[in-house]
């Protein structure tokens, strides 16, 4: 079995069976996390290189252990973008010199949304998309799919609510791709200056001022995380008063269902985005989703470039 | 043969038996570094995230080349305590994301005290303190120690002198428990503003103003790295004279046993703590200790996860 | 075979006949790079250090990835000059420290002349200078040389230009003192003030205001990268004036042979060394060069400390 795709850039770039197919070898590949002897074979001689152009501790260790338990040889490089341009050096042609060291993956994240496209019509390597600006996120997508199956069993006719800055969340943007395309049904809400227009029309959503009035129908109720600066960009008053309205609370989760699942992509801001209690609360299922994308990672690169690859 | 302990946060964890079996294990490690194939395969597929919050090149690149040198998968995180601070994450949060990619052991080095050991209470992983604030640095405490017993032959009834600045230092605080354990007896000197009180009810250290006193006594001389910034805090008036008055010089060592060692946990402020002669002179370990650094790791890595590990 | 040196620090260490085993050498293990499994076992076991106290993504990655296609342990810190004079410590302690952790290999970048050389006095390991101030970049005038002879099929007695800032460039020291010694004829051009005096002496090249003057005798011409600063240091007016005087075009490459080769040490300032289609463009051989910077890191490796190395 292959993947339609010979690079991860987006979720458009996914067919329904693509999905499938990565939720099936993550899950196969989620078993050798758990063991002693956390490693095998598969990748043993390739090369990824982990090119973090904006910060990302979590996602940029989350990949290297998943090259790492595939025996690839991992190597990391963290130049920001801003201090490349600074020398005077494209993106491409940092992409064109490492191409010509003969990687076989690229993993790209990068503030300016589109950069893993550019980058992967010069070079030969695979890339992945680690996170491009406001534009997409698309593992960070599959492993919280992949962590709603495996809580609830099932995807296709579940109810997702996204509560938060929808208007700068490439998490966000990925989700509703792919809860769309995977037949789950997606509620957004938060402050209406944090959504932005058409989100209708383009991904299908339903949008909701106060995430309150849907949530009795919800199955899973994601948080996206807040960035302070937003705060002083006015697009909220204040972290208290975000946190009033829209923050996720026990009290507020009364109303859910019993088996509403919540999750969040992390970092939380405790006490904003969600109460310590709701983080850590029997319903949550955040570090399943950290877990998990260790194995989307595997099972990303395995299918890319393992023995079933489409080279 | 086990540890007592499932983490090494402090050299309290420790029996003495404990501190017996990681000597003579890190003694049979030590032979690994010296071959041209200093690798062996005992730790593959063990993933080790070495969690440096706070700066070391050298202490982070000793357990690195220990967990490469023992074939475990390691990675290194870099972000400083005070960067996950301004982003809104608790330690807790970064130890319990860490902890659900399955690491084997974190090596956690901050500029918290006590943060080692909060981590360890929400992780199944197994956690080395590489240094914690004023607290702790048992690594440094035990390679001290196999150093002495390497040089001497034994352990228990020498004398040790420390100098310097006792007050801030991790290094001191778990040299002193370690040979207060190990029957070694300890006397330390320094500035009077850098001893702090019940340093004898605590430790049993003899505490000399002048460590020259007893100097004809000792059998080993340890001097504690000055840090400049304690210079601008009031607690010595300059360099030159806290070189002039607790400074190691050879003249000063004329009234020292033929025997006696010198050592130092590094880096040396040539001049200061030391004269150049002293620390590049026949007495001096320093670079032993260095030496001995990788062993210690080696071993607490095996004794922690290796087939005899106390999982 | 052997080299007939233990350190790779200067191109004035090497006999003609240890370049000419480099090249084979690397020639042979170019096509590891080109291979599914990129992978031999050749150097398990071994570690090298690859000290970049000057920053460099690219050269420590290509450094890095031969040593994991090596297979050797591969360590890397990153600590500036600056910060370890900043805490006093001296660069041969930090050699000797690096030692006693017993490295096979230390690969150093070091923004003083001369750095390479010292930290070679005080280690029992093998060291490789990857570019001291602005003494010599010997491991790039290798890959450069390697590039020439795979794209002519010759060496002695080729012409190659080198246009650009001869003054502040170890690229360019480390290429000339090569040609010379393999028979290449070189000439010089750029601006006046760029060009340090006694050129000729030293190096036996011909220095040419403009280098259009001997454009059609060249076989190769070869840009080097322009560092703004150096305008503002008033070397040249601007990097407009610059370009237009000094800049390679398709316009100027008119009066060269029909197989002239484009060559640059990148990263390029495009516009400003050479036009974007000179550097994209068919005489260009600029990402071989990257290429084959992997396969001479590795043939060094190899050459210092595996089955026929020097111990």
């Amino acid at each position: 079995m292959k993947l339609s795709t010979r690079h991860i850039l987006s979720i458009e770039d996914l067919t329904k069976k693509d999905v499938m197919l990565i939720l099936q070898t993550a899950d196969s590949f989620k078993d050798i996390s758990e063991r002693p002897i956390k490693k095998v074979p598969t990748l043993r001689g390739r090369t990824v290189i982990n090119c973090f152009f904006e910060d990302s501790t979590r996602t940029r260790l989350s990949f290297e252990l998943a090259e790492k338990r595939l025996s690839a040889d991992s190597a990391n490089i963290s130049t920001s973008g801003s201090a490349m341009a600074k020398k005077g050096e494209t993106l491409l042609d940092t992409i064109r010199n490492l191409e010509a060291m003969r990687p076989d993956i690229l993993v790209i994240r990068h503030n300016v949304s589109g950069s893993p496209a550019q980058a992967a019509e010069v070079t030969r390597a695979h890339v992945i998309n680690a996170g491009d600006g406001l534009h997409e996120h698309p593992t960070q997508a599959l492993l919280d799919l992949m962590s709603i199956q495996e809580a609830k069993g099932r995807i296709a006719g579940l109810k997702v609510g996204i509560v938060g800055d929808i208007r700068h969340s490439r998490v966000a943007r990925s989700d509703l791709l792919l809860f769309k395309k995977m037949g789950i049904e997606a509620f957004v809400g938060g402050p209406p200056t944090l959504i932005p227009p058409g989100i209708e029309e383009i991904y299908g959503a339903k949008v909701s001022s106060d995430i309150r009035e849907v949530l009795p129908e919800l199955d899973v109720l994601m948080a996206l995380r807040i960035q302070r600066e937003r705060m002083e960009q006015h697009y909220f008053p204040s972290l208290r008063e975000y946190a009033r309205h829209f923050g996720i609370s026990t009290d507020m989760l009364k109303a859910a269902k019993d088996d509403l699942l919540v999750m969040h992509p992390g970092p939380v801001n405790r006490g904003v985005e969600m109460s310590a209690n709701v983080a850590d609360g029997s319903r949550s299922i955040i570090l399943d989703q950290v877990t998990n994308g260790v194995a989307i990672r595997m099972a990303l690169l395995y299918l890319l470039i393992g023995d079933s690859g489409n080279e």
